[in-house]
Parts: C-alpha cells; sequence; structure tokens
C-alpha cells in the first residue's frame, strides 16, 4: 500500500517519523508544507483535528505524531514485543514530549520579548538539566537505550533534541553523554545516514 | 504480582486507569496523596520524573498516565489486538488529551483572575465545540466507539470528561449526544460502576 507522511518542511515533530521510516526500508511519499503558508484552509480544514503530521497508508490515515511514529516503528521493528517493554518505552517517549510541549513550545510562542527571554532562560537553566540528567541516567545504566536496545524512544528523542536545538540556538545534548552518544547513534544508522546526506539543512 | 497505583485522591489524569483497573478485575492498591500537602518532597524526589501517576507491578514501576492506561488497558482487554486499530485508539487518546494540556490545564494553572475567565470562555465557546463535535461524529459513525467496539479510548474521553467538568463547573458532554452516551455506558459497565458506588465524590 502506498504511504505517505504529511508535514511541514521542517524537523519538528515530524522528523522522527521520517528517520524511523527510513530505518526501516519503508518507502513513501514525503509531502512537505511551508511554514510560511501555514496555515492552508483547504489543507487544515481536511485534517481531521487541523493538525500535521497525517499519514496515510492506502485509503486510511492516522493523525497525531506518536500514534504514528509508534506504528511506524512496529512496522520497521523498533517497537519490542512484551507489552510492558512497550511501556516502558511509552513511559519514556511521553516524558520527551512533556519537554517539548510544556517547556519548548511555550517559548516557541511567546510574542513578548522579554517574556521569551525568561522562558528560555529557565529552559537553559533548569529544564534541560531536569529532563536530560535523568535521560542519561537511564541510558547509561541500559547499554545506550532506554530498555537496553534499540527502540522508536531513540528516535524520539533525537528529533525532538534537534527540533529543540533549532528553536533554541543550543546543543541540549552536550553535557549529556549518554544521550549525545544516542543521538549520534541514531543519526548513524543505515537509512537514516543517507537519507541525511540528501536532506536539506533546516533553518528557521 | 502486587499492582499499586499511586495517584492524587481525585479524578484527574488518574480516574481512567483506575476505571480501567476494576473493568478489568485486576487487583490493586489504590494509594492515593492529599493535593493539599502536595508536593510532598520525599515522595516527589523519589519519583522518576517528579510527577504521579505511578503504577507498580511486583518490583517494577511505571510512569505517565498514558503509558500506564495502555498497559493496564492490555490487561484489561481494552486494546485491540491490530496494530493499526491500535494507532487509531492511541490517536483519539492523544487528542483527548491535547484538549486537556492544551486548553484545561493552562485554564487551571492561571491565577490572574481576568486571564482565567478569558480562557475559561474560550474553552466554553470554541475548545470544546472544535474537540466534542468532533469526537461526537467519530462516535456517530463507528456504533458509539472510537473503533466500533469497546477500547481503552473511552476510558479515556470519560476521565477526562469528569477532569474537565470538575475544574470547568460545566457539563461538557452535554450538547454531544453520542459523547454523552459513551460517558454513561463506560460509568454502567461491570466493575466501574460499582467502584463509583463505593467512591467519594470529588471536589475541588
Amino acid at each position: 500500500m502506498a504511504k505517505k507522511l504529511h508535514y511541514f518542511d521542517v524537523n519538528g515533530i515530524g522528523e522522527s517519523i521520517r528517520y524511523i521510516l527510513h530505518y526501516g526500508g519503508q518507502k513513501f511519499e514525503d509531502v512537505r508544507y511551508q511554514i510560511s503558508g501555514w496555515p492552508d484552509k483547504k489543507v487544515k480544514d481536511a485534517l481531521p483535528f487541523g493538525q500535521l503530521p497525517l499519514y496515510e497508508e492506502g485509503d486510511r490515515s492516522l493523525h497525531q505524531s506518536l500514534a504514528i511514529a509508534r506504528y511506524v516503528a512496529s512496522q520497521s521493528k523498533l517497537l519490542p514485543n512484551d507489552l510492558w517493554e512497550q511501556a516502558v518505552v511509552d513511559s519514556y517517549v511521553m516524558t520527551i514530549y512533556d519537554f517539548w510541549f510544556t517547556k519548548v513550545i511555550p517559548f516557541v510562542k511567546e510574542t513578548d520579548a522579554a517574556k521569551k527571554a525568561t522562558l528560555k532562560k529557565e529552559i537553559l537553566d533548569e529544564s534541560i538539566h531536569f529532563f536530560f540528567s535523568r535521560f542519561d541516567k537511564v541510558l547509561k545504566e541500559h547499554n545506550g537505550f532506554f530498555i537496553g536496545k534499540l527502540t522508536w524512544a531513540e528516535f524520539i528523542l533525537v528529533g525532538i533534541i534537534e527540533a529543540g536545538n533549532l528553536f533554541l540556538d543550543y546543543e541540549i545534548e552536550k553535557n549529556y553523554p549518554h544521550v549525545k552518544a544516542a543521538v549520534q547513534k541514531v543519526l548513524s544508522l543505515p537509512g537514516v545516514k543517507e537519507y541525511i546526506a540528501k536532506r536539506k539543512v533546516y533553518a528557521l
């Protein structure tokens, strides 16, 4: 069945899905929308809840980035079989998203320059350490992976770090050696590596 | 293995998990913390990311409400076997959480009275209709369930509606007959019904 991923022409919360698809050798049409032209009313009104990404497989479609990522991960052999292991992976994925949606996104959306600077300072001085020191510890204790082997959680980690670094003009992973190693590991994976070599450099 | 759910003594994002456990006849210790005494530093510092709920099964533990809900749902036969169906259910669950975390929680956290009133008006005049008219349509088209049969998504829907109603002093479901019917259906399920009959009435 023909696969299509619809998302903006940035990394954001869509790039992890692209990495997972490329890692699994899944052929898909990478449909991209320019943020400068968004919202495109015709496209937005056709989306189930007005949001990208949207994933299509034949005549069926799926919304919500984590629902899509988890599904394509199952097709790329990145979802463990054991239900408890799946749940532990889910818990880290959702915590990575907590960092994104409760810290980075409020900063991105803030339009008042002084408040924006305050939010950035809080992220750089506190939030990054709170989340990433804990991720680092978990990765250290589990052979470089969240549960001791490669799953889709490492892909979500890398996607959010890259998008965060772009918005914050920072290197989130710099003080966390096990996080940094996980990023390098994912970016060097077969399929991912070749995709990155051909991919444009994202900019704001 | 002994099961324990640690959460506040409110409905919030924990009550769906309690419903799912009771529906499945899963015995568990329902450990509750008073919000008035929170943060209890000793408890909070022992949590993986400082957050409740926490679920324990024997000597292993799991954080993040949706990771817990999905896992206990798998044990209560509320998780479909088909991976695509699982993903569609995930997508609705995450959209229900979008309503909670991007609309209700900012209102709950706002301390400025005027801004709080503005947020409440937006939720009552716009957000509820945006989300719940769409949920209503999906339920109508699928025999009263998100995917045509009972899954954990209906439990998450009910939990968030009840918690939202408590905070907003409102009846979110009142104009959405299929949502309202789904709420009644879940609350009348064996296990859930008996739990509710014994449960305290939540108040702010």
